[in-house]
């Protein structure tokens, strides 16, 4: 077996520790790396070494940040008084993308999972029951970083994933929203078929939520 | 639309310029890489920065090295009479990792590819033109930098892929060794079936070949 460049080896070993990274794919992306220019290495560099120091959760919904407070929960133009409960900050992306929800978010970083040996105490939700706590029984003149005031908390939407570990997730935080009794509305989202698909290829869970959902026309 | 970090925005943005990586797994990539440890980032980040000025090409072959020559090219039990052309150095540590090839190699460092604007020039061709010539006229006690003499070259194996950009270098290169009048044997990959293919789903030109280099049973 030839050895590579010790650099060269150390880097292919470490992307390959990366999600969806096999060893020829490491090398190839090691190679590319070699082509670029040593400016543009020098700066990825700084970034991934500065990366944890940098990179920083946000206090009220755990969204990465590089300030305290993130971006989404300090805009005054967003209803504070929804809150979307996701597994993920790409999760949180994926609507951010599509600029279709005006709320605020709570990233769980992570979903019961018992298979996986993840439960309710591994992700944030301790954090989200505390938050909705306060954001219900406000102090007088409760203030966001912002400065804007709280006028409570209307709504949580259970945006988990619509699989396993997604939906015992939701099926947890309902019930301990039920439990500690705060008056809230609580939501999951919908169900149905994804727009453009092929009913010939849909699963039957979800031709089934299909028929449940049904709209009139 | 929200704002990441910037370390993490820059980050993912570096992962996306790689092969392969969209927006969505660069920004999966950049997320996961928050999670290692802060130590491993730093020695990646060092890796990554000193990547250009630590890796070499070996100046015989053009493999990724070190040093001045690559461990092949000074490779005592290797022969040193058989080089195997290839076009990049992955190719080269596939018939590695075989073990299956006991000759050394000169990596192209890409292909002859007209409609990308890759010419002759552009690949390190006349440097394979110039290693042919110095080691088929060995002036007296030429030695290679491990201190074994070269006893001339024998065998060039034109191990470009057989793609049609592959089968263009190696007919580019085999007119210009001919040209060239070096004695010398010139070959070629075998074609064929795959080991382990399904006849069912082999292309044409598989199965073409298959019968043209069929053996005695």
């Amino acid at each position: 077996m030839v050895n590579l460049p010790s650099n060269l080896k150390q880097i292919s070993l470490f992307l390959e520790r990366l999600p969806g990274i096999g060893e020829k794919t490491a090398n190839r992306l090691a190679f590319y790396l070699l082509r670029l220019p040593e400016v543009d290495l020098k700066e990825f560099a700084k970034a991934i070494a500065d990366l944890k120091s940098k990179t920083k959760l946000c206090r009220h919904c755990y969204n990465f940040t590089e300030t305290e407070v993130c971006n989404i929960c300090t805009d005054d133009r967003r209803d504070q008084s929804i809150i979307a409960v996701v597994e993920s900050v790409l999760d949180l992306l994926a609507f951010e993308q599509g600029g279709i929800y005006n709320g605020v978010y709570h990233v769980l970083h992570g979903r019961i999972d018992p298979l996986n040996n993840i439960g309710p105490d591994d992700i944030y939700l301790t954090q989200l029951i505390e938050r909705i706590r306060e954001l219900t029984n406000p102090p007088n003149f409760t203030k966001v970083s912002a400065g804007k005031r709280i006028n409570g908390l209307k709504e949580i939407i259970l945006a988990t994933n619509p699989d396993m570990e997604g939906e015992a997730t939701a099926m947890y935080i309902k019930n301990q929203l039920k439990i500690l009794n705060f008056r809230l509305k609580i939501t999951r989202l919908g169900y149905g078929l994804p727009i453009g698909a092929n009913l010939e290829y849909a699963d039957y869970m979800t031709l089934k939520k299909s028929i449940e959902n049904r709209n009139g026309y």
